[in-house]
């Protein structure tokens, strides 16, 4: 059984800021710097969601790009993007917004709502510079 | 023995339709929309051909991008740019040409011509946003 | 009065062929090459559209980008996403559909829609390496 | 005399909120949508600062790019990387963020401490769809 | 006369160093830093060559993009593509290799090679984040 | 365990000739072609770095991304960027500065530097359709 890989690109802007509450403000300052703006501020979040499948003979798809466009559109989008992460969020108000923290969510909010027999991964670019994935290892 | 995976990118414009023959053509359009445009549509293909070997102490080379990249003109670019994927390529006139299909019919195609040694990837971008991947799993 | 420009990029996919039916088919495959393939190829078009105009100082705007690119896909991605230039659009049943000409009935498309008082120039990519720009001079 | 452009690109990531004090909450939601949330969102803008004049025959340079790099980060990076533009800012505090406003505002910053036989322009993407453009023209 | 800008993007690798054989090494430091380095470093210089002017009603071409690649091949990649700047090509032997004296360099080389009527604009890539351009503006 | 991979981008400008001293002039053309240009030639060299681990509960990171930029820019930028690969660094005095032992002599001079708990992996793109990538496999 042949497996293909199909990827799909999104993309969402929204201000977050890097705070551990159990710390001090001197501590937080210490770790995350200017990331700690206690005013937040923001970037424009670059998705790349990935699912591995076979191909299905009658369509020739491992997945309509449409409904992963779709899917990825209600699940990460609609609760993301123009928002404050730490405020508008019900899983980063207790959990840190790191790159990392935030396409760990995103994994987790997608997987539910894919094929199981689809291998998922996720990228996440903070910046063209900074970036993160996750595939579910350790899961 | 180090293993070092090079790659080399390359482009070709063509037109397409997805279509399926033995479909009514309301299945077709349902399923495919407006990528069912019975006049065709076309896209940039981006095509990123990646091999994986040891590093020969002669040349300090995998494999000669020289090499690779003509490989890629002999065996994708010319049968492939500024073509119908459906109406000029033998593949396709069966077989529907989704960036899935097309993805795995080019690593057929370059398999044979690489050292059977090095192990082959193919990356194809059909939109900035759309992508697909294969590196022979299940043939 | 300060003039600011405002751009908004857009995408299209359609297929198109280079002919001049005037011409015999030889003098064609001389002057337009593959281009000129009878069963058509296709692009990715890029799209920029720019308006240059003063600061409305109430919404801080000289156009609502959510406006402008609305503009963009009434006029042009309905009428050119997923189509073949050549066959289903009128104005390239008789005009050869150059990157140049194309640029030009984009620019006359979309001029009628936007406020007079703003400068209008757009720029299309049909590759990455070849892009062609209209401003309207001349018209 | 010989005039050539030189340009330097720099990026800051803040986080920001469309909104008129003047009017009322519905009209604000109205005009301004999801940029509306009061709770902030947030973008890597990607700036891209040109300066044109004679070439200085002695070092080839218009300007030097190190001292142009400097000058963005002391005017522009500083006061706006990693903050909150509505609230960390003078300038937004009473003027609205949109990307018009700040595209002047950063032209305004850099301008006194720019040679003034050099033209400036400056280039600033809010994404990578939406983009703005001033060169004083009106000032 | 309607007048459409047509741009073709190309690459070429090559080595330079910063230098003025007027000054002492220390003004040479001074000035150019690491540019200086008498080992040379590099650049993947890209460049893009505009020629503005009216569509051709037979060919629907401001100017054949092909033409304007191999002109672009001939009259700049060949000399300057794999080699030295300093040592390789006659104009840097006695001026510094600045992105802005290779910019006017290039357009010089193009000029005569190029149809009097059409105007020819070259912006040059240094890297990512430093580019400069040149359209005959005091020649 | 869950297992998140994070990237940082850098770059550095290099010279550099192909060249295998065991062999005469002829067979060095022959294999090199123009990147053995004796005068050098030169890349704008991009680097992606990449660390994979768990994530750290009380920091939300699996490392910290400044503390990866330094370790880039103390091992590779510093020694690399602005200089002759094959005159000025030491590994490539008898080592062939292709690509693949690019990465390789990167790789072996991160790996130290880095929490052995964590995988690394390193990409480098020669010129944008050219790159390569090594894990460490067979090491």
């Amino acid at each position: 059984m042949m497996k293909v890989t199909v990827s799909r690109k999104a993309q969402f802007n929204a201000a977050h800021r890097l705070y551990n509450s159990a710390w001090s403000d001197e501590r937080n300052d210490e770790v995350f710097g200017k990331c700690n703006n206690p005013n937040f501020h923001g970037h424009n979040y670059t998705l790349t969601v990935s699912v591995k499948g076979t191909i299905d003979p009658e369509t020739g798809y491992v997945m309509d790009m449409k409904v992963l466009k779709e899917l990825i559109h209600e699940h990460v989008e609609k609760p993301f993007d123009h928002r404050n992460l730490n405020l508008d969020t019900e899983e980063f108000k207790t959990l840190n917004p790191t790159a990392e923290n935030i396409v760990v969510v995103i994994w987790k909010r997608l997987r539910p709502n894919i094929n199981p027999e689809l291998e998922l991964k996720v990228l996440l670019h903070e910046t063209e510079r900074n970036f993160v994935e996750f595939d579910g290892e350790g899961v």
